[in-house]
């Protein structure tokens, strides 16, 4: 597969698309993110890396820091996650809300918003330090100790940030929030704050392609059946309201982020991130979605 | 009308449903309350006070002091209020989030908790101390100036009010919460937090039956055509979801409280009160109702 | 009061509405009615009636029907009505469905659509001829033998009702339409096609004024304690999403429908009956809402 | 790998749940099969086929349709077909009618019922006799030409299809079902009450795993890239409002019926099919669902 020459020819073609959608309002600090900015990296288990663009360059991860909440979640409580979360798609956004009411406080999916700040919430009962412990883990699975928080971000989303803060609540009026809202956040916005390279992302969910070992060091993350079952979610969940339009497009397991990053995995073979700020109705990388689907169409490879 | 022998009369017949229903448990301060506390008082245009049982006792007002806030800022700001609150029934209770989010932020009523946090933010941006001004304005229509706060019930409040918390913060978000949460939930749950007895929530809504003026006092509140769409909106809207039933079998203007307060009006003629802490499923008192419902039916007297 | 001045006045004001608004679409034979249409006619206790503009010409009572098929069924079954149809308003027209869903096939009020079905469906199980029932009492209502059905309309109903058939099945599969689908939506389209004038309608609705009985013939219809509930019913649910607004701006129990046709009552005083075919989104006369505003405005009376 | 082993594993491990779970009683015609029917079916791509316990008895397919219908609809229209259907999971239960309505009568996407009926109508707007068309397709593909409609089945749906009912003219409403309802339903219901074994749908399936080509007979279907796409749907889609616990679990394309059968498909391995009558709350087989956990554990197979 000569990656080199899939890359450039997708770069020429989502080229067109770097002028439409819109780069993120809500929040402040990542509005002024040039919208002509875009980024891919492809890395395969055996460690060779193919990027074109703005590939090592760092923007802000967003909810793609779900995937990493998640995963220490999982591998710290496994299945007794799911009393406190489901793992069904979450339908339409206009439904978020009354879903929670109906499901009585309980998130469809780890992957929204509502199911994230239960994530953080259950790492803030466990642990010590869940910033710092997710920092750990993504500068381990990315093999760049200084990836690191970008306080700006941070303090912008704190800010702004008035739908998460009324979902903490609201999921607290049903008893599945059980530290202070104001701690869960300081978390989520942490997580969230993350500043990643394509490179270092695509890098970084090798673990999720290679049955829950990252190939590199060898190190054990979570078991061949765990990592199956996190790409499961990914795949059915991973890109808001339009996780079924990416299932059909591109037919990877992954994961998007309002800064206009998505990781995406093929199991046994390779993890690949693209980057491009500009935005879809959904919230998701419009040349991004499209560098995924031309990627699969181009190799021929997908999970189905 | 022999009020007297009516009272009576009505008195014998709830007295089996204090032990049905259940007292409001969400409030902890409220939860001690006995169930077969009962107390009704009639207050007419020419001053004429009955009562029967716990007329005296103060209880907490709970929501009917949204009626309070909604005269307050309707006198202020007039027709502009609807810009940011709407003036119709409010459906079943599953709806409130998804409704809110629907009409983007804006609450079906000033009656339901939304519509009444949108109140304290609008006294907030108006006006320099709304907690005093609240408590002012009900010392002089209820014609008591010891009336005040129950600061033990205020505190409950603001540990277990999940939900308002996130409903404000929700509005927040579509910008039609303009100051801090904690500002405006501080005001609300101080304006919920007043404790009165039958007796002084009767005549404090005099006013409403007696076209916008104080008849003791001859005092100007509002005009006779604010006093009467006032009470339209306590008809339509003033008994959470059951203001339909209410209409149907009580047939008065009323606003409940999950403190088991209920005042209504008989427009030209009276104000009535009565208390009774056991609760039904929607929140509103159940011997109140039914103490209503015969109040009506033997005195055949209704706006209809 | 100079009835005829306030209609003439009141004639004045609402002329500039003609060309507001849009004629009802949706069943074509009612698309080519002249927007500019206008009729106004107050029937007093005493037989006294007061007219202005179109108010002898007939047109499509619609939504109307529902409080006839109303009292006939309410007379027949009384409470038991409640077990198959709710009394509560019926918040956003989105909910309708969902609503439905929620509350397993029982429709909130009679007064809506689904409401009405079931109205049509009781009295399919309970009598012989339900549509030549209601036309004998409106007849005798109205005080005119020669009201009757506008088959155009009907035809032109059954062929464009698509959404009432949809609500009718829904409602059979939660088991609350016992008779044929086809034959429930035979009536109800019957009931809905009867054509009728502003002094029929203002006259017809009388009985509700005076406690159940026809001043005319005092002839006994329903109880006092029956009309003052149908009366509650059409002031909290009488409007579909505007029931709050009309209570609010008007302050009359009412009914309208999609004709353009609005009835009213004072009770113990007087019907009140308007038409203009322009409708606000809401499905609401524009001029006619305006009309009734005028009406209790300047007589200064309303039921608040 | 040894299947026959590994069925026989399985068979042994989902015994006791054949008494868990109810049969389903809707359609009266299906209500009386016993729930201890179990039956499972493997065919590889070289045609090896592999079975266990009622694997050559035949039961109603229902919903497994679905992918029947989809594929003669998408392989005629293409991309077009998203114009009148979604691709997006549907989220919970409750959601279906408000979604419809709050999407202007467009289906979430083609595997839930409202989806297939606009389905139906597409093919009875293009082909001259829909029924024998997807009869001619299941028969090619199964290798079977004896595969037949269950006439009951089909009756026994016409008499308590309410619900499709109600959704076919509601979508008749927005304009997104164009021929007549009856018609529509007919189709529909045909198409769903064909009989088939666990081995004609376990072979009528590969060409999904098998780049869109019958490999018995290297007949062409649809393309590689359509046949990942239906694929993709079937993950995101195929089971109801289990999908995300489907993928989770067993992580393979899939359908299910209410008649206790679930299709599955590893692209370019096998399909697999399996059936057992007794049904969870979602309206899938338990111990279909369990024997393909089962067998994605045990082979260590799966799309992720």
């Amino acid at each position: 597969m000569n990656y080199h020459q899939i890359l450039s020819e997708i770069y020429n073609e989502v080229t067109p698309l770097f002028s439409k959608g819109k780069v993120t309002r809500y929040i402040p600090a990542l509005a002024s993110v040039p919208p002509d900015k875009f980024g891919m990296a492809v890395c395969t288990l055996e460690g060779e890396m193919f990027t074109i663009g703005d590939a090592q360059e760092s923007f802000s991860i967003q909810s793609i820091s779900k995937v990493y909440s998640l995963t220490l979640v999982f591998k710290m409580i496994g299945e007794n996650l799911w009393d406190r979360v489901g793992k069904e798609p979450s339908g339409n956004p206009f439904n978020s809300l009354v879903q929670l009411e109906y499901e009585r406080g309980i998130p469809r999916n780890p992957l929204i918003n509502a199911g994230s700040l239960v994530l953080a919430d259950i790492l803030l009962s466990k642990t010590r330090d869940p910033k710092k412990d997710l920092l750990v883990f993504v500068r381990k699975t990315s093999g760049n100790p200084a990836v690191d928080y970008d306080n700006a971000v941070i303090a912008s989303e704190k800010i702004t940030g008035h739908r998460n803060f009324a979902l903490a609540h609201f999921m607290q009026s049903f008893n599945n929030i059980h530290n202070p809202v104001d701690d869960v956040l300081d978390v989520y916005f942490h997580h969230c704050g993350i500043a990643m390279s394509c490179v270092e992302l695509a890098r970084s969910f090798l673990f999720l392609a290679n049955h829950g070992v990252i190939p590199d060091t060898d190190e054990y993350i979570i078991s061949k059946s765990e990592a199956k079952r996190i790409n499961a979610l990914l795949l059915t969940c991973g890109l808001y309201d339009e996780s079924g339009d990416f299932a059909f497009r591109v037919g990877l397991p992954g994961k998007s982020g309002v800064g206009g990053g998505i990781v995406a995995v093929l199991p046994e073979k390779l993890g690949v991130a693209v980057w491009g700020p500009s935005l879809d109705p959904s919230g998701n990388s419009l040349a991004g979605t499209k560098a995924l689907e031309l990627f699969t169409t181009k190799t021929g490879m997908s999970v189905f």
